[in-house]
């Protein structure tokens, strides 16, 4: 019976070595947890019912900072915030009309950080272009004074083929910098087509980013069916004239935080395995899948392992960025703060989550090649989630993050299916019916595995 | 051989009388020339682009009855307008937000009809209700002074189940008449949520009814985000306060008209089939599916048969009704003008088109058992259309039509698949790209299948 025994206890010793049972025990336990219990859908439920939209600089985005504080302490985790300052851009009324056609209302949403018309608005000859070439082509000359219309319809079978995120890039090019591109010839305004993959007259928003050398006009992001009229009109060879009122304004900068809560490591505390969403959202809608949900799944992930009493090896730190949508102001105070503390190299690895709640896929990952292979040879534990789940090199695996990877620290993007992401992304349809508890909790059971792993058994 | 001759022309003669495959070749004809080269998609475009909303006693609905008529005179047809005295109700500003919760806002409409809240709104705590029942149960002490909420979700199981039109009529009672029935227990306001089969943060309109025996209070639709935002905080047991503002106006009546374009019967002209859509459109979107596709309809119908030079032996007519939205006084003075000619029982047969322009899945019609089985059998044409057509026995087969059927006429009303047409009923969302030109075509060759038919051979 002893030698038995012996052989036994040898065995078990070889497994912890090589596979780590007891914590991969802990690994299962912590996503069975979450599986069968997570209170992520009620966190998420108070931050988009009860606070609502969280564009910074608003009251939303400060209650948000001070419930997700409070919470994160009564679940007794270490929280604290950083001090960012951030952009307080304010929509005002937005209105458009087709007053070639019978003054038919326009539906459209300034772009984020947009300059305002004058209060009367401005009335002009619309002048469609689908890229920059066309653009330089008309030129100054057909340019001057007129409303600049991109069309550039979302790719949807890139959508359809799982690829809604490089569709999403192609599109988003000309609201990004459309309005400057399109100011450097002298045009008055620039409408795009929204960046959508579905619409119900749904207008989507989203930063524009001007570039200093050019005056800044307005910008506005039409829906997709009141885009498509404008393109049916224009191809009719009829003229289009439309009257755009827009009145944001931008307020000076206010004070505001990340929040920052964390588990420190039992042996190495010292070394940082980051998880991250955002706590500001678009002010249409209540930002559940952006990023509310992506903040539910890290404060579920530190309240379940405080729960459990689980502790790794390293420390996993959650943190709620402030800004994410409009200046990335709260991944660059993180960034900084990390710097001054020399601690930047010490962060492990840094997860991301800002893609939705749909039920879980992947993750990209700036480690490649066999590495790559290898380190997901090791997440056999996100078999309990899903039959299979992909990690796929990317140079890019989060906004947020994105100065601490630039600067070398491995990351990890979470990837739910990105199918339906763009119909409600930056709508005022981003609402918590949005949102499958069941696939949320999925969703945090695999960033809770994986920044597991990461803490204790380093990468 | 001469024998054989007299045989087969025997033969012919029988099935001439039996099946009349002269006629029978018109039928497909008809059918194969709209399948194959139908304009009523431009003639849809023209209507919803180019003119756009057409709310009765609104221009646009001014411009539809002028371009209609001069397009069937173009056309070649015997065109007259009918004067209908039209309401004029006017959406102005519609407001609500969410007092007692970091003052969200709603996203809602008023209902069609509705009186204005006062300039500054009415703020008041909102109490649901999801009956009469309910409604009379809370009585006027605990309703006085609040905002009823009538929380009635459209049942997706009938509609997923080809039922959309029940579970439409289910759920938009309280759309009609839950004003009225809050307003007798003294509610300042009422909301209820948008009766929708989609939503992307998309409000529904439609009209109201009000009891003369009761306050007129104002009445809005939260679309169906808000209003499940507003059900699960009221479930959480939080108190919701809600301001809404609302300043629609209702302007004298204006004199607007039916147009009516006919094909005169070859030998019966007094017997007419009539086929009939609505001219008017809610305000919000631009009605390509209620009901610029019916018009279309009636429009290509009638225009195929003139360029095909095909005349039928009874008369058929083509009714553009105004104002089926909001009032009906199209279909009423339509009637009315119709009995004053000693007219109505002349109509062999009224075939209306208001339900969309998805691919075609059958006829309702008065008609029953086995006369409406033998009619079904000489609908054959429909096969080259879809495989399938399905004729259903129903009271009620279209609203402008109505009076006549009530009198006594026999009624058939158009089928398009309504999986679909909830998700853009009454909201911004109608307007032409929800209509694909294929499904509209196939859709005008059964309605001109039908009107051949009952014209041709009588019922």
């Amino acid at each position: 019976m002893r030698t038995t025994i012996v052989i036994l206890a040898l065995t078990v010793a070889t497994a912890v070595r090589a596979q780590s049972p007891a914590a991969n025990g802990d690994a299962n336990r912590i996503v069975d947890t979450i599986l069968a219990g997570s209170r992520g859908y009620e966190t998420l439920a108070y931050l988009t019912d009860n606070i609502g939209p969280r564009l910074s600089g608003s009251k939303g985005a400060e209650l948000a900072v001070r419930w997700t504080s409070k919470q994160l302490r009564d679940w007794g985790l270490e929280v604290r915030t950083e001090k960012v300052m951030v952009p307080h851009w304010v929509r005002g009324e937005e209105r458009g009309r087709l007053v070639s056609h019978n003054d038919q209302k326009l539906v459209l949403t300034a772009l984020g950080g947009s300059v305002a018309t004058p209060p009367s608005g401005i009335t002009a000859d619309v002048v469609e272009v689908t890229s920059y070439d066309e653009l330089a082509k008309l030129g100054r000359e057909k340019l001057k004074g007129k409303i600049v219309f991109f069309y550039h319809p979302m790719d949807l079978k890139l959508v359809a083929s799982g690829r809604a995120f490089e569709a999403y890039r192609l599109a988003v090019e000309f609201r990004g910098n459309g309005p400057s591109r399109a100011a450097e010839y002298g045009a008055a305004a620039v409408v795009i087509r929204s960046v959508a993959s579905a619409s119900l007259r749904t207008p989507h928003t989203g930063a524009l980013r001007y570039d200093e050398k050019q005056p800044k006009i307005p910008g506005a992001a039409l829906t997709t069916e009141d885009a498509d009229l404008v393109h049916r009109l224009i191809a009719k060879g009829e003229r289009v004239r439309m009257q755009l009122v827009l009145t944001p304004r931008s307020l000076p900068d206010v004070e505001s935080s990340n929040v920052i809560a964390e588990i420190r490591g039992s042996e190495h505390p010292e070394q940082i395995v980051l998880i991250g969403g955002h706590l500001d959202s678009w002010d249409l809608g209540t930002g559940a899948i952006d990023d509310g949900s992506g903040v539910s799944m890290v404060m579920e992930t530190l309240r379940t392992l405080k729960e459990l009493g689980i502790q790794p090896k390293r420390t996993i730190r959650g943190v709620l960025f402030m800004n994410e949508e409009n200046g990335l102001r709260g991944g660059h105070a993180y960034f900084d703060a990390a710097s001054a503390r020399e601690e930047v190299q010490k962060h492990v690895a840094v997860i991301e989550t800002d893609a939705g709640a749909a039920p879980p896929v992947g993750f990209t990952s700036t480690l490649e090649g066999k590495e790559l292979d290898a380190f997901k040879k090791r997440m056999t534990v996100l078999g309990r989630i899903v039959p299979a789940m992909y990690f796929e090199s990317s140079k890019h695996t989060g906004a947020d993050t994105s100065p601490l990877t630039d600067a070398g620290v491995p990351g990890f993007g979470f990837v739910p299916d990105p199918l339906h992401y763009f119909d409600f992304h930056h709508t005022p349809a981003d609402t918590l019916d949005k949102v499958d508890p069941k696939a949320l909790a999925q969703d945090t059971a695999a960033i809770a595995a994986l920044a597991y792993e990461l803490a204790q058994n380093g990468l």
